[in-house]
């Protein structure tokens, strides 16, 4: 089969056929790929940021934004069969250790995660197990979904841990209406009666928010912080959900706040540096958010099929790899780049 | 000023002259009436089903869900003035037990009823306390709101506390799309992201209950049960919400969930008779319910404020309270009948 | 290996050599059992009472609370290796289903439950899998907690689901201090502040519960109800856990309740059956309670580690087992009976 | 009556006589004080370090922990009488805000601060309101308990939020074990299963901490967040309650969580600086911790009179006032130093 293979970094990808992998354990699953997502970390790898984290070993096959169809499965495998549409959640847990079993998988003791740290999606198959398939309502084509295996399931992850504060008359700050924050503000919409207030340097990105059910969009120019106190009375908001986490949002996000109020760090490459003194005086709360959990994705994936969530994409052959990513990193790439065996 | 006043069980309320309250205490509110809604208790009050639960002197003033503008307060009052548009919770509750201070006011050790065990709405100004004044946005008119003083924060409290249940994918069986009914589907509608699905014997109801959101409607014609076991591919509800609570819906109800679901009782007048082993085997919950907090009636006037809940209203002068009670008693009124002096 | 096989329903289960279970499957375990307690269950099996329920094919192996050392692992099994010593959830689940994903797994769509619909451990040694073995601390041993894999984990599976209600300054009514009853006490003791109040009409097992902790004991002599509402000033206790569920208790219990209060099922044998107006009037919940989750049980050992839990146990050799059930049948078996290969 | 008075800053405080506070309101109470503990904010306000931020003008009268009997009572009082013990929540708050109304009532919108803000209870009488009071138990004295008022009732508030985190089998890291922390510890040890282990410079107050309750202690030594790691198996802690806040605490801290851990700030003075990528790629959280509710208070008295939580303390007489703050200031007073008038 062809699969899109990392042989060197700082070199580019190269489409090759490979063997099609089969299954040999009793919770293997062979998926028949129908999408997968291009990711900005695809380019980091690349450019060998991730050689010594995972630790893989080249050549390998990228892609860990999954999505397809079902092609074989173990003797031990009931959930799924043959044909059956899936999204994969982008690790393949271990089901017994203690994170696992209280359904906090994306914590497990023993995961592996396909394209990053063994062979991933960018191929016409991938093998996985069973604890990581989805399977998908007949409405959902697997390329137009592949993309929220990850970006979609983070965002969609940190907004379900933000329901019970954001119950009808409070107010939510979303700082960054991109490629994760563009998912949350639907998520908000679909999920909670508190009024969502975007931020966002890019006024493209505040229209878009609008039309997601944003109540009020705010250019981030320098006043932004007391653009949103204005909004919510001077009180701050409740939440604010940071999808940037750099570059002076973690501040900004964090003086948005109102008393008691959680500042969830989504985004990162910042810090986040406050007195203790303001952290105990105001009584709030700072909030980690990785990527959601199986049950999260297959929750999204209910969003999905009602069409509450909904990804601009634009595909590309998987010979095409090398011109999509040349598109995501110039900036050419509206929405997200699907790679289609 | 004009009120409604019972001076005799069995006999209809009298409109008369009566003194205009006044403000004597510091934490005293004197309300003009916007709007008084009225409810069928109101015909159970003057049967006298309500004479010794209420332990009221007669003559009194009823009137239990009442909205309108401050006219007057209190030396301590700080949260509203005169002038301010205000819907009345309908407890005024003590502030100092245990209860009020954790958010569950209406569970209060110390609290007055107005309309039920002493002077209520049904007048040109009612004379409550600083605890129980919800300010209004000034885009809500009291006469609007009124009835969702009582019955449509009976209903936003019961789904208030199934929000945690009712995530992405999970669906919710609501029994009875009536006065409180319908209220609680357009909160569900506004509040989760479950699937609703409502049963009536009135396809009528249904009808409005789909408009409001309902993704599907059963008529209860004898095969409720199978049909909303079916529309959850036989495994149950999550959450059953019954707004009717006798004739049969109590065993019908606890028929239609999933394993650990949750059975919420709303309404009343029948009994909940299960055997111990049914409840453990599946571990189910039976959840009761009684009208909301302080802080829920706010949250619900955030909902109505951003048009999420509306109701269907038809005015009445005070003079025609007993026109209206008339209507009411024999099914002429559609929607819930509000008097306005 | 010797095994307690029954044969033919209401004869008497035979001691017979059989087959030692190997490992076939990748996650299966084998265990060499060390201890497998007797339970009233396994009488009720005997007498046929399970026979439909459960579907298993005669001749097969009892013994459904067990516990010992691990013999053999698969090769996907990386939670334990031989020697280990561990007790075993009484369900070995799939982890492929919601409910086993969000920590549920006593809610698994796709479990066996060895020693009732499969073979059991009152035998040498014992199949199951990797997600049913708990490892123990080296302080325990397999033959002293084998008893609280079933009955003790029901008992710390519904206190745990109480700690939230149980705060400082509460009071929790404890109906009967049996074998599922005294575990309650002691996880009680170890787990939350709350005031425990101890009914049962047995003295000696009251007695028992005072130096467990309980805070008042009360003879349930007809006035327990009114003791109850003394001893919690008239109001009520906030939580009640009936692990009776039987011959009165289920309504005693719930006017043992105060306002807003929850009353926990755990025995069985009895109806609920409360007017849906006095569910409402007071906002009562009724909590079904079935076994705990893996992870409560993996907890219920760092308990029983700490010296926190413990049980009266009687050991018998695998050949008396009869005898076990003649004592445990005619009342003459203190503490649990334990049956030791 | 007599009082302690701040004429001026940097100066030492008086013993005078004022005007003994009289009822003037329905809500207020006057209270006869039994014991005012001394902190080490009243050396703060003394130095003028509270000038701008409390407001306060002088002289008034220090003294925020306060305990004692009911002098007087408004009219509108129901819930204390004259003669009561009592204890007094820090703030007079005002029962009408959300927060009020919600159980947060240390948010309060509208809130005096006596001893900060206003006259405090230095001094033979304290003019307070009704929401303040929290009657004592029979076997407690005001001059044993006065000091949980502010110092342990923020140590409890911590504990209180902590305890859905601390299951069985869990472990908790306290960093301090001075005023708040040893107090912290016995509520640790009454409220939750986690096994403790105790983080401190000083090998006495370590000592201390054992006889509490703690399972671990480490002296802090430079290794503290090594031998925290051993002592978890290398995978850190669920909880940190972090009593310093400053010098170093606040990074040892968040490097001793274990990942989805949980980080709380009770001790300030310090900065809390971490990278997001830290923040989300082990999905912490920080968590803020003021004083706690009245209804904590309210708890953390049940804990009192049930012999839970006990207080070192060095009674002086009002007019010793300046002799106890040169003892706390140089380090002579061991426990608690409470003026008894």
């Amino acid at each position: 089969m062809k699969a899109v293979r990392v042989h060197e970094y700082e070199k580019r990808p190269v489409v090759e056929d490979v063997a099609k992998p089969e299954v040999t354990g009793p919770l293997d699953v062979v998926v028949r790929i129908g999408g997968a997502g291009l990711c900005r970390t695809d380019l980091h790898i690349i450019e060998g940021q991730w050689a010594e984290k995972s630790g893989v070993t080249l050549p390998y096959t990228i892609g860990h934004e999954n999505a397809g169809w079902v092609e074989a499965v173990g003797s031990a495998v009931s959930t799924v069969e043959p044909g059956d549409p899936v999204i994969l959640h982008p690790l393949a847990t271990c089901g017994l250790c203690r994170a696992c079993r209280a359904g906090d998988d994306v914590h497990c003791e023993n995961s592996q995660f396909p394209g990053i740290d063994t062979d991933g999606g960018m191929a016409e198959y991938l093998l996985t197990n069973a604890r990581s398939v989805v399977k998908l309502d007949p409405s959902l084509q697997p390329a137009d979904v592949a993309a929220l295996a990850d970006a979609g399931l983070t965002a969609y992850h940190a907004v379900r841990k933000a329901v019970p504060l954001l119950y009808a008359g409070t107010k939510v700050a979303v700082i960054g209406a991109g490629g994760l924050g563009h998912i949350g503000i639907q998520c908000l919409a679909a999920m909670v009666p508190a009024e969502v207030i975007v931020v966002d340097a890019n006024q493209a990105a505040l229209d878009l928010a609008k039309s997601y059910g944003a109540a009020h969009t705010v250019l981030a120019d320098g006043g932004q912080v007391d653009a949103v106190l204005d909004l919510t009375g001077g009180a701050g908001a409740q939440v604010v959900l940071d999808f940037v986490g750099e570059k002076g949002t973690e501040a900004q996000g964090i003086k948005m706040l109102r008393r008691a109020g959680s500042y969830f760090v989504i985004g990162y490459g910042g810090h986040v540096d406050v007195p203790t003194i303001d952290i105990i005086s105001t009584e709030i709360n700072i909030v980690g958010n990785l990527v959601g959990s199986y049950n999260d994705l297959d929750e999204l994936m209910a969003l999905a099929a009602q069409g509450k969530v909904r990804l601009h994409t634009r595909t590309y052959p998987l010979d095409a790899v090398n011109e999509a990513m040349d598109d995501l990193d110039n900036g050419r790439l509206q929405g997200r780049g699907i790679l289609v065996p």
